[in-house]
């Protein structure tokens, strides 16, 4: 089924205690689609300035992520994230941030991406979330991701765009701050309270939790010693979990553990290299193998 | 086969988010024990002092725990704890340590439990883990846990005891101290270069790693809400998985990943409630119960 991902689009440099890059093409709706694309085309929505290079546009062709919905906006220039990794990697610390394009008026939906089945509103301002999924016709299945930001500064509009999806994926110190629950689980009730049907959260190197009315589902992360850079772990996670369901149709709690496993292991490649070094001549090949190795582990009994 | 332990027995006091409670029976022995009793009998060793209440005896008296090794030394005083738990109850706080018998002299291990075939060494001076073991006959498992104050300052030592035993159960924050390495799988291999053949490095709520020259395994921590206070979770963990290693023999990777599964459930109800309070009357069939929930939830294929 059709993909749509509406997301940041923009071009970063990444310090890690494996070495640093500059000017590197990143985003969430980048690594989302480099994941998702593995399992299924992908439409991306997004605006960049004229300054963004051809070489990172050439590097989105080589997919199928069809592009009738990247703007490049004459005069305006692409955002720009500087960020820091230290230590376990866990957290990145952001040096220097530069909105720009991103900060003026947002792209639209192109008609021919309206009759989209599943969509992913990647972290954005919740009022622009629900204004680009009032584009999108009839989708069966939405799933959002958000920021300490908006939880903060926009909550009453956070929670009308949680009315409208199915799915909500973000970070354990989101869901604590979206609820001021501490226990994950209870954080994850308390989110499936306010309209969606399941709740992901998404704990770095330890893993993720889903939640649904059929109680938790807890996965650990593919355990590996090769992490270069972390930068769009969780948009990749993303991006192979929704990627999975838009290609199997269904979003049943059976359904998204399969998922669960394949944004696992989609996530587990990107932080092999920094940007999209290592995703973007990952073969589905390569991704299945990884795959069965990962499920082998998960078997206990 | 027949399972030893040495370890603490000590009486704590521990404040947490769900409450507090004062002078209740703890220690790593003790927490060890009344996890792995549920797979096999248990041989305790060590020493507390006159002021031990019997009611506490009573306690370990209530289960398959052979008290031969628990010396009262006349004239001492027991160990005593004082902990508190804050937020996500990740870590505990120390408020209060009085070592008292626990820095005289050790506790032999009886005659009669020279022949123990499965023995854990808990926490403590690495030089007395090896005067313990070395009264232990001919053991075809030896596992061991240690602290940043051996690692500190008793590294030589630590290394002396690490070339003597089969597996090693620590936390995370430990297995970096050790190694130097950031990378926990990355830690877990530079321990097997030291001599064990496994290493089960823990994480708290969020699951274990296991380590032999089979590769990295992950297990997630048993997703539940009803946390009311973690001490003794690490050591219910190691003993749930000794104990199912004690009772089924083997302990090649794929019994010890049956193990961890045993290890987690075990923990899981350990937390539920202050000092002993669930697992003192936790059946086996709730046990089983739970584990074949956990392995239920840990089907993704």
């Amino acid at each position: 089924m059709s993909l749509l991902v509406t997301g940041s689009i923009g071009i970063d440099s990444v310090s890690t205690p494996a070495g640093n890059v500059e000017n590197v093409l990143g985003g969430s709706a980048v690594y989302f689609a480099f994941a998702a694309v593995q399992f299924a085309p992908v439409r991306l929505v997004g605006v960049v300035g004229d300054d963004f290079p051809a070489e990172f546009r050439q590097i989105l062709e080589s997919r199928e992520i069809d592009l009738t919905g990247l703007e490049v906006r004459s005069g305006s220039r692409t955002f720009r994230w500087t960020g820091s990794y230290e230590g376990d990697m866990n957290e990145a610390e952001t040096v220097d941030v530069s909105l720009n394009v991103l900060a003026e008026q947002a792209p639209n939906v192109p008609a021919v991406f309206a009759d989209s089945k599943t969509v992913f509103l990647a972290n954005t301002h919740p009022t622009l979330q629900r204004e680009l999924l009032a584009q999108v016709n009839s989708p069966s299945l939405v799933v959002c991701d958000t920021m300490n930001l908006w939880i903060e500064n926009e909550r009453d509009s956070l929670i009308e765009t949680l009315r409208l999806v199915h799915g909500v994926i973000i970070n354990d110190a989101e869901s604590r701050a979206l609820t001021g629950a501490m226990n994950l689980i209870d954080a994850g009730e308390e989110i499936l309270a306010l309209g969606p049907k399941f709740v992901i959260i998404k704990k770095g190197e330890h893993g993720a939790l889903l939640v649904t009315e059929e109680g938790p589902i807890a996965v650990p992360a593919f355990p590996t010693m090769e992490i270069r850079d972390p930068t769009g772990a969780g948009d990749s996670f993303a991006g192979g979990l929704l990627g999975y369901l838009a290609a199997d149709g269904h979003h049943d709690a059976q359904t998204l553990r399969r998922a669960l496993v394949r944004g696992t292991v989609a996530a587990s490649f990107t932080i092999e290299d920094f940007s999209l070094g290592r995703v973007k001549t990952l073969t589905r090949k390569e991704l299945d193998g990884r795959i069965e190795r990962f499920l082998g582990m998960l078997r206990f009994d």
